[in-house]
């Protein structure tokens, strides 16, 4: 009898809510985000509903013709009649203006075709730019991360978030807020580097740059991030995609959830997205304490959590962590996923499934809302259409391209640079050859335009690293011949520019299938690029190389061999230009390291925050330490670094310190430098790391001059999980260390008092 | 006034204790062994009590002169006035009867020394046998690992606990029961291998062969085992020693504990050593979750938890978790470490601490309790001395050498043998060139006691992989000329045998300093190995290759090229004479091993149990699996696996299954056979193993023969840690797999039902 009063009580309760918001237009502009989306939820079929779960690609049926006209198969028109939570890549291959008119169609054809008018996310990816057919291309984010210039990071993300508007996007699956710290993993380049709070200041101003003002998102000029693979993805065992993932409790929250938790609270991320594979047993995307309990119970996430491609259904049929693809659905909707990315065969399932089970739709309702919710955010109820106009002016702006150099000239590397041998003179004749396979068809007119008539060039590519066959990368048979032709032209040279690395098939994201793999299990140069240095350091000519690549390398032999070695990682559309302009002595190169550059494989994992003992570990037959530290990076300045001190001996849980360091640019020419700051908490109550990354600037100094820099300690950054799992502040004594990277600095201490 | 009368109750209380214990005699033999514990606790003062809580090690002063007569340094009479817990390693460079002579010397001066007449421990090191001069040498673990014969192991450490005794020792501090996973760690071959319930197969019959009859433990004939290192060595980062180790919670109870669980549980070890370095930023000497929460109160362990070397003070200036030498101390004997292994300045502070902080008496109370227990248990109170005769009669005693040489014939691995290269007719006239760096001065001599006069040899080692310069082993500077001499002899034989791998360099335990380095960052062969083996093949003779080695080598040269590769770890003293018995086909090769064999280090990390996208992973340019599966071994025999059976498709939580396969011996020869059950738990609430060793059986089949193997699954087996830490056994699929290797089986399936 109970059971039914009380049944019958939330049965009107239920129906004066309904009839409350039925009475609202959630058309109506003027009211509140929450009242349109509850009134609109309010109307919609459960398969409505669901359909605000799902997104599928473009390429199923949503594309243009040769002229551009919007062409949907039947597939695609037969679900748009229920409306859809959003379109992937929709346009991707047609040149922006084209893609805006094209997407303009789409969402019309969706607004006009599902009962209530809800427009459609358009949904790209974007970390080195909008990953689309004429959009400026910047630098893959490891490259950014080397500029240690968050600054730059925003602005960049911010051309990034009005370049995808203005062709008709709404939201990227980027930016990657994943520590990676195993080069074997192929898609290391597209985070950030091995340092928690290097990434987390580079993401955090990614989401803020590409989202823009956050109030102000439904003016639509910039896009929603999503902020990804949540959690631990970059961890996964022998850097193996969709392997699984193992790290204690205390490390996740120290060191990779910082990223994540910034991108949320800090810089108000509208999505993220779950991780493949498992994190400590539990698969990532059946994980209610991860994507409920951390991220929105802790940190009041109330944007949605999308899933990665199809991994709601590869908790079936992959992960094996559910017995039905039902269950799948299921154990995703209550670990809080709230769109299923592609997968045909998951939430599809939940309209039958809450026949059988009613109290689904409360988790279903959970879910919409927050898809719509971020729809209204975006002002796509009430400004679904692009300006093609603006799209015209707005989209590879001269101000982006010059942004997307200025990057560049900020994160390229100069790891060693012996004698002086850069920058190289263009004032002075002489004959540079450009050799090696990582040579692109226009370098030598890129290096052409920036060093004027003195420079003549021989350019020769020699051989290619890989081939691709039958869709497989394959190695490349090594033609004898190949080197010697190399060394032959070298002869005739006065320098050697040497691009050696890595190719698009050597470091790449992995699947399943053979013809997908791109994790790799050696980190050495493939091909005989050894060979090559060798052959050529042997001629006696000054050697400069130059690294192009998308996971670290093993590069004994190049760093023995060369004279100087310029890292560039993967940089933007202009990088030739880019490293031409450094060579050349036009700016001092500022990037530093933001990874461990192990002397092998063997040393892995390797990081500078590892605790002391292993940081510092030597093996048998190898020798000591990394062969460069993180933060490492040469100048054309000369910096040294003087009277550090500090504002008191003591800190306390209430106050501050400031620590200062004197740089003077001894050297004759202009230059930026990182400075940075690692603190090591000396005695902890667990094992603390060798130092941590507390703080870095980035500063120009003339030649001759001096700047103090000055950094902020703060009682917060001291803070770590303690024994019993809850953070901590312990008392004792902390050095502080500033210099010009994890090895070379200045110490200062002080004591922390409670 | 309630305080001042609840202390004085108490002061009453403990005063009628103290009166009762008093009255009883610690020497009586006739109580029983708590009351006399109590008894003689009652009657030490603070300063005995913590002498009963630490182990100094014979060097520093407690050795025999030229004639063998006990000779003290006054370090160690004074020491020895308090008494002491232990002694490690005395007489260690002495035969076995003149170590019984002195240590029983070293007894009696020490019970007559102490105002109680307290014996010491006299403690050693066992792995392969005691470590200590004139004692029967066995196989390394991971060599009786190979043999997959629990029984074997038994009665190996059967003989090593009587050894050790009858030279005057006590406790040993072995089996490790660590899961080693990783080859760059330089202990790798002191433990049983990458797989736990092999391991736990393994450890239990070392604790049990080494303890003999628990219950008669007081009899003398045996020794304590100490099962360590507690817990996760092994698997530290990098296989770097010392290191810190990260394990998730769930990977610790299901895989790392159960080899402890069983040393505690099912065999009764009477001591536990904790493991060097932190656990998941916990260090393990001051971890009282885990020496006394998991230890004791969840197993129940009752014997006495000893630190390892120095680690208590290195709480302090090494893992820099505790502020003072005196913060350390009392952090180890909180947590559980009742024994301090030879540090100086840690628990010597004990005493003085008491007084500022009397409560820590109760803690160093019950670490004594647990010591004199023990000591009590091993009768050293009632027969503390050894009778030189038995010693004489009991130390390497033909059976115990039997014992070894048996055990290297069951640890044999024969990786490949293509086109039955193996074994050799000895009766056929043949040269054999015995070459290669891990020849031994007595190998050929070895050799031509086993093969007879048909077969002559010519044997060259050719050149060393290592020498020791100033304490630091260095890679040896390749002579040029030793391949093609060796390749030169090899020329006029008919057969070589290469004996390849690594020497004691190559893979030791690693401490600090330069000259202790012994982890290695590559698993590569070390110097001109892979050359030799390549050049000797170009002959076009039968080239048979002989691995020696202490850590998994990645071995693909030798495996494309060799016609035969008989893997042996290290074996017993008898090794190479073993070694030739195999090769001549006097007894088929019946080992297993105990690891995955990867392809590159770059594979890592890398076992049979792993997570299946982890297992089966491929990399780019690599190839697909491993080299050589865990659990793979050939035979001279022809193994046939048929008729697979299973009781029943169902199992309840109150049923057993039996599921059974016919195994038949198609060859000519008698062999033994490694049986091998695995489950796979097809889907899981948490993400599942590959597959699961879940028993094995060795069996003997004569040419021709057939058994029948049976194992009985029970629902325990398939138990694992739900994705809320709890035990859970889930219904559902499972597949039973049957066969030789755990590539190579026949499979069956049954459903859990509940």
């Amino acid at each position: 009898m109970k059971k039914i009063l009380l049944l019958a009580g939330l049965l009107i309760f239920v129906s004066c809510d309904t009839e409350k918001v039925n009475s609202v237009d959630y058309k109506d502009a003027s009211l509140s985000i929450d009242e349109r989306v509850e009134a609109l939820l309010a109307k919609m079929s459960i398969e409505e509903k669901v359909a605000q779960m799902r997104i599928f690609h473009a390429n199923i049926g949503a594309k243009p013709d040769e002229n551009g006209n919007l062409v949907l198969s039947k597939r695609v028109t037969k679900k748009l009649k229920l409306g859809i939570a959003g379109i992937k890549n929709p346009g991707e291959h047609i040149d922006p203006v084209a893609a805006a008119k094209l997407n303009n169609e789409l969402q019309k054809y969706i607004i006009e075709n599902n009962r209530w008018g809800i427009p459609a996310l358009f949904v790209t990816e974007s970390y080195n730019g909008v990953d689309a057919e004429g959009c400026t291309i910047f630098g893959r984010p490891m490259t950014s991360a080397a500029s240690f210039n968050p600054d730059l990071v925003r602005r960049q993300w911010d051309v990034v978030g009005r370049e995808a508007r203005l062709r008709g996007m709404h939201m990227c699956h980027s930016p990657e807020a994943d520590i990676v710290r195993d080069p074997r993993f192929g898609r290391m380049s597209e985070a950030f580097g091995e340092d928690t709070y290097l990434t987390t200041q580079m993401v955090k101003n990614a989401v803020i740059g590409v989202q823009g003002d956050y109030e102000g998102l439904g003016n639509g000029t910039h896009i929603g991030a999503v902020a990804k693979h949540f959690a631990g993805y970059g961890q996964v065992l022998g850097g193996s995609n969709f392997a699984a993932i193992e790290i204690s409790e205390r490390t996740l929250i120290d060191e990779i959830y910082p990223p994540f938790e910034a991108a949320v609270k800090e810089a108000r991320t509208l999505g993220i997205m779950a991780s493949h594979g498992d994190l400590n047993g539990v698969a990532s995307h059946g994980n209610p304490e991860l994507l409920t309990g951390v991220l929105r119970d802790q940190w009041g996430f109330d944007g949605y959590v999308v899933s990665d491609s199809n991994d709601i259904a590869r908790l079936f049929y992959f992960m094996k962590v559910a017995e039905s693809p039902e269950a799948a659905a299921q154990m995703g909707l209550e670990a809080g996923i709230d769109i299923d990315l592609y997968a045909e065969d998951s939430y599809s399932y939940l309209p039958e499934m809450v026949k059988k089970n009613p109290d689904l739709e409360k988790l279903i309702d959970r879910s919409v809302r927050r898809v719509l919710r971020t729809k209204f955010i975006l002002g796509l109820f009430d400004n679904p259409y692009i300006d093609l106009e603006e799209t015209k002016k707005g989209v590879r702006a001269a101000s982006s391209l010059e942004l997307a150099k200025e990057s560049d000239l900020e994160s390229i590397i100069l790891l060693k640079n012996e004698n002086s041998t850069l920058p190289l003179n263009k004032e002075k004749s002489m004959k540079v050859a450009l050799l090696g396979p990582l040579l692109k068809e226009n370098t030598k007119e890129m290096f052409e335009s920036v060093s004027g008539s003195n420079i003549t060039y021989v350019a020769e590519k020699g051989f290619h690293l890989t081939d691709e066959k039958g869709g497989a990368p394959k190695l490349l048979e090594r033609d004898p011949k190949a080197i010697n032709k190399l060394v032959n032209t070298a002869k005739s040279s006065d320098v050697v520019l040497l691009f050696l690395g890595g190719d698009k098939y050597t470091s790449k994201e992995a699947y399943f299938s053979n013809s997908t793999l791109g994790d790799r299990a050696t980190i050495d140069p493939v091909g005989p690029q050894d060979e090559l240095v060798e052959k050529i350091k042997a001629l006696g000519k000054p050697v400069i190389v130059v690294l192009k690549h998308r996971r670290t390398l093993s590069i004994n032999t190049i760093a023995s061999k060369a004279d100087a070695i310029l890292d560039t990682w993967d940089l933007s559309e202009f990088g030739d230009e880019s490293t031409a302009r450094i060579i050349f002595g036009e700016v001092s190169p500022s990037g530093k390291s933001p990874v461990t550059i192990p002397r092998s494989i063997g040393q892995l994992p390797y990081h500078y925050s590892m605790k002391e003992i292993n940081y510092k570990k030597e093996y048998l037959f190898l020798g000591k330490g990394p062969l460069y530290p993180f933060g490492h990076g040469l100048s054309y300045g000369d910096f040294e670094y003087s009277d550090i001190s500090i504002s008191s001996a003591e800190l306390t849980p209430k106050t501050e310190l400031t620590v200062s360091v004197k740089v003077t640019n001894n050297g004759s020419m202009k230059a930026k430098e990182v400075v940075q700051m690692y603190i090591k908490d000396e005695i902890g109550s667990v094992t603390r790391p060798d130092k941590e990354l507390k703080g870095f600037e980035k500063i120009s100094l003339d030649a001759g001059e001096s700047k103090t820099v000055s950094f902020t300690i703060t009682p917060k950054m001291l803070e770590f999980t303690g024994i019993f799992m809850e953070k901590v502040l312990e008392t004792g004594d902390y050095t502080v260390k500033i210099g010009t990277s994890s090895q070379e600095y200045l110490e200062t201490t002080f004591k922390l008092n409670k």
